[in-house]
Order: C-alpha cells, then sequence, then structure tokens
C-alpha cells in the first residue's frame, strides 16, 4: 500500500481527505493541482509531500518552452511556487531543493537531457524515503519492549511517506516482530489525521490499537496505560527543537509530567540546520473553518466566535528523550 | 437566559444537543423523559442536573399511589433510578438527596403534603444555585486582573446552572465590571461544549472570545497568551482532587508546567467529604460513538477501532492554585 504513485509519466495519488469511508485515487496533472493537492491536504505527510511535489515539478517541465534561458526561469519560478504552499514542512523545500540541484549541475546540457534527470532525481528520492523509513524502523524498535503501550499523534505512517512510516514504521516493525504492542492513537484535532488516517492504517494491518480523543491523554498516563510516545516531525532545529502537528507540544509536556519516554521519529532531512533554535520555525495558521465546521461537513461553534488555529507547535529539545533517524538514535 | 423552566407544574428544559444552530426547548413529562435528557446530555451541567432533577422527581410524585406505604417506596426507587443516569456529577445524588430528607421530614403528613412540600424544596434548590453562582462570581472576580487572557474547557455557564454559571460566572462579572478580559474557550471534544455551548454563551453576552482545538492549549500557553484558567467541577474530594469533564487534567498538568494559576469553581456542594481523594471517585465511560461519530454527524474513524472514551478525569489537588467555592476561595 503507498499514498503516491509515478507510472508512465503519469502522478497518482490516494485522496486522504476521503479517509477513512473511501479510497478515491486521483491524478495530478499539471503544477496548479499539485499545489492544491498537498494545499487542501489531500497529499500530507511531510515526506510524502516531498517526494509529491518533486514529481509534480518534473512533469510540470514539460509545459515549459523550449527555450532554455525561458526553460530555466519558469523552473525556477515553478518551484519557488510550489514551497511556498506548506511553509512548516521542511522536507518539501529539501526535495524541491534537490530538484534544483539536479537542474542546475546538468544546466550545460540539453533541456531534454535535464527533464531526464530531473524525474531520475525525483524517483531516487522517492527510493530513498523507502529505505530511510526501514532504517528507522529498524532503530527505532530498539526502544520498544513486549508489551509496550505506545501513544502517538497525527499520522506517521504509509500515508504519509512513501514506505511504512517515521513512528508508526516502528509500530510495525515491532508489530511484525510479534512484540505484543498496544498503539494509542490520538484523533489529532482539528483534521482528525489520527482517527481517519492512523486509526485507519491501524485497522488494515491488524495492530490493536484503541482511538482516544487527544483530551484524554494525561487521563490514560496517569493510569499508568502509556509506556512510551512515539511521534514524527515536520522540521527540527539543530538544537533538538521539533515542529509537529498541534498537540505535539501538549503530550510532550504530559509525558514529561508523568515520566513517560517521549520519540520522536523523523528522517534526517528534517534537521533544518539553519536554524538555531526552534523559534526561528515559522508556524502556520490554519483557516478557521477547519475548527468550526469539521472536516467541512457541519458546523459545531456558532458562526462570529472568533478561532485561533495553529497546524504545528514546537516542542522544545529538552522534553524530547531521544530523536531516532535514518542515520541512529 | 435560564436553561430549565418550571412553570405551573410543567418542567421546560433548553435541548442542549441542538445548540449552537437551533435554540428548542423540550416539556419533561416524566420520570424516563427526565431520566434520557440528562443521559443523552439535553440538559448538562452539574448544578443544572440537579436542580433539574429534582423538579422531574417532584412531578413525578403525582403519578405515585396515593396510599402512603407504596407511595414512600415508589418514591425511593424513582429518586435511585435518576441517581444513577450520572454516576459521577455530586451535585445530582446531592440535589435528590435534598428532596428524599424533604419527603423523610414530611413523613408522618398527607402525601399532598408532601407532594407540596418537595415541589418548595426543589424551588428552593434553584433559587439557592442562583444565589451561589453570584456568590462565587463576586469571590473569583477578585482574582482577575484587567486585560487577563483566561482558559476555560467545557461549559460552566448559565447553561450549566441556574444561574450565571461558575467558571464563567466569574468571566461574565469581570466582563461586566469592563475588565477587557480575553477568554480562550476549548472545543472539548468528545461533545464539543466548548465550542457548542460555551462559544454560543460567549458571543451571547458579547464577551470578547476565541475558540481553540484541545490540542492547542499548550502552544498558547508557551507563547504567553494565558494568564490564567477557570474550570469547574464535577465532585471534589476533601484533600482538592477534583473529578471535571475529561481534558481539565491535561489543562492542569501543562498549566503547572508553565506556572500558570489553575482555578477550579464550583459550588461548595460540589465536595464530597466522604472521599479522602480523587482515587475513590467513579469515573464514568462513555460510549465509542461519540468519538468515532461527533454529534452523531458523520463517521470520522473506520468501523472497527476500539475506543477509550472516559467523561472525566481527576486532576490532583496539589496541581489547583485555589478552589472558589460560595463560601470563599
Amino acid at each position: 500500500m503507498r499514498a503516491v504513485k509515478f507510472e508512465n509519466k503519469h502522478l497518482f495519488y490516494l485522496d486522504q481527505t476521503e479517509l477513512p469511508s473511501k479510497e478515491v485515487w486521483r491524478e495530478c496533472r499539471g503544477l496548479k493541482e499539485g499545489f492544491e493537492a498537498i494545499k487542501t491536504l489531500r497529499v500530507r505527510g511531510a515526506p510524502l509531500i516531498g517526494v509529491f511535489a518533486a514529481y509534480c515539478l518534473s512533469l510540470h517541465l514539460d509545459t515549459l518552452p523550449p527555450d532554455k534561458g525561458k526553460f530555466l526561469k519558469e523552473f525556477h519560478k515553478a518551484s519557488k511556487y510550489l514551497e511556498s504552499c506548506r511553509p512548516t514542512a521542511v522536507n518539501l523545500s529539501w526535495a524541491l531543493g534537490r530538484i534544483k540541484d539536479t537542474v542546475s549541475h546538468y544546466k550545460d546540457y540539453s533541456v531534454s537531457r535535464i527533464k531526464r534527470e530531473v524525474i531520475k532525481e525525483a524517483g531516487k528520492i522517492n527510493k530513498e524515503d523507502v529505505g530511510l523509513c526501514k532504517k528507522m524502523a529498524g532503530y527505532g524498535v530498539k526502544l520498544i519492549k513486549s508489551s509496550d503501550r505506545i501513544l502517538t499523534h497525527c499520522n506517521t505512517g504509509f500515508l504519509a511517506t512513501s514506505g511504512d512510516g517515521t513512528a508508526l514504521a516502528v509500530v510495525y516493525k515491532a508489530h511484525k516482530m510479534r512484540k505484543k504492542i498496544m498503539v494509542y492513537a490520538c484523533e489529532t484535532r482539528p483534521l482528525l489525521q489520527g482517527a481517519r488516517l492512523t486509526a485507519w492504517e491501524l485497522v488494515k494491518r491488524r495492530v490493536p490499537s484503541t482511538l482516544i480523543c487527544d483530551s484524554a491523554a494525561a487521563y490514560l498516563m496517569k493510569k499508568g496505560k502509556i509506556d512510551k510516545v512515539f511521534l514524527g516531525a515536520d522540521r527540527i532545529a539543530s538544537n533538538g527543537d521539533t515542529a509537529n502537528k498541534i498537540g505535539t507540544y501538549n503530550l510532550a509536556v504530559m509525558a514529561n509530567h508523568h515520566k513517560i519516554p517521549f520519540y520522536i521519529v523523523a528522517p534526517f532531512s528534517t534537521f533544518d540546520l539553519n536554524l538555531s533554535s526552534g523559534r526561528e520555525i515559522v508556524i502556520e495558521e490554519r483557516g478557521e473553518e477547519e475548527v468550526k465546521k469539521p472536516l467541512g461537513k457541519f458546523t459545531i461553534a456558532p458562526e462570529s466566535i472568533k478561532v485561533c488555529n495553529p497546524a504545528f507547535d514546537v516542542t522544545p529539545g529538552k522534553l524530547i528523550t531521544a530523536i531516532i533517524t535514518d542515520k541512529g538514535i
């Protein structure tokens, strides 16, 4: 099961806004559709966004003028446009950066050669991501004992990456090794990625699991029902401060209070070593409709109430027990 | 604006499950309807449940056999039945206890006298509750400075009591005194009382306010946007351990971490001095549909995922800065 497929120069994606009730595949037929797919969270998960954007940009090159000067100018414009659609996810700019480096490396070759190399590079990013997931799972699983009860948040599985995921890849690996784990998935308001996506993945993979509201996490911790917390990351500063889905910092504070190990699982590319601390991370604020009208289905609050809807928060490195990357723990 | 009305021996209530989109008034025409109205949270809020149950029981007496022995036996059966519908809310058993005491006090009088006295007692409970709210607001408002930004959870206003509320009564009093407060209301999953009821009340009363997801609370605290937390309570043990809506303990841990004062506002009757600590408080676990299908509107999670849905949690007294009651702080 993969959430993005690139076949014969056609880019397909599983529309994650339709889950868990329907599995709808869509084709991305251009830059604007790609931008929209990421912006509206049909394609989501930091590593998957990177792979998807790289493919999307590589397809876009076919629509550019054959004159190399114009081609390069339009390419950079398109790359910047795609990069702007989710400012917090570092993998997006990282993947697009690799495409840009490829273009720059082959800039003295023909336009058709540049295009071929870009598609090759996008394929490489995809394949590497699968490998990274395997490596993270291999390192992370060493931290899991038999019968561990693991809390997670948002979605960090095969819907978020090209491979088995980040935090959830660790869970899948432990399950495969028959470690008898139980996973508690926080529903993750406002967009309910935990309820819609993680619960769906866990059921598909037959991992024993329980869904909870975000507000019930400390209750379970106090009752001694959580042994470890495993989460993903969208951006990590060089001091370990970690931007991730809103609610992550809530859980970090609670885990710290209950002395429960709190782990982040993310590819090394999630580190943004240009940032000395989390204070420099730009937090995306999203529209109030996500809160007032969950999944666009029905209104739960009065029309005129103001809303504050940050998409991410930053957890200080000192609250994180360890960060598991493809390069080790 | 009151959420329960008793007029000419007819008991009416505002159906809170229809808010904020519709204001629907219903009549409670018997014991079973009263039980259902409380069980399904059409009438909710610990103090309001007590008043409503007392009225409901007083009406029920008219349907009992005139023979005094049978009358008393049926009365006690009915009282026990009503008391069983929300085990955590101490006000319910407290209010029904007062009705029972009244019956016991007048047991040597005629059945019709007993009925009259019971209705009188229910009216007294109602009136007293209005007075308690005023007293709590008076004490609590002393803790609020001009320009304070106050975080609250669930609903503790005029939809939860016979008067202006508990924690929200403090807010209303501060607003009336032109203290220029801003209220942040947590939406309060799973039943969204914050989004549906508190946001609705705050808009009605024109108090500057902002709605947030429960998962965004620590983010705001870290940004220095919360000065104080004001919450209600469903049951308080003699050591100060406090049972309240699920998510309260989350907020207490976070407030503690950020050194933000955390206040509980509740009538003195919320204390259950039979309990030495919160460990003895029975926590009601509710059905999984509340989580999987918010407000019964649409499914957000796969059918087969297990759910853990505690309705309350217990906050240790040591995390509570002060408890504001009608008898003082």
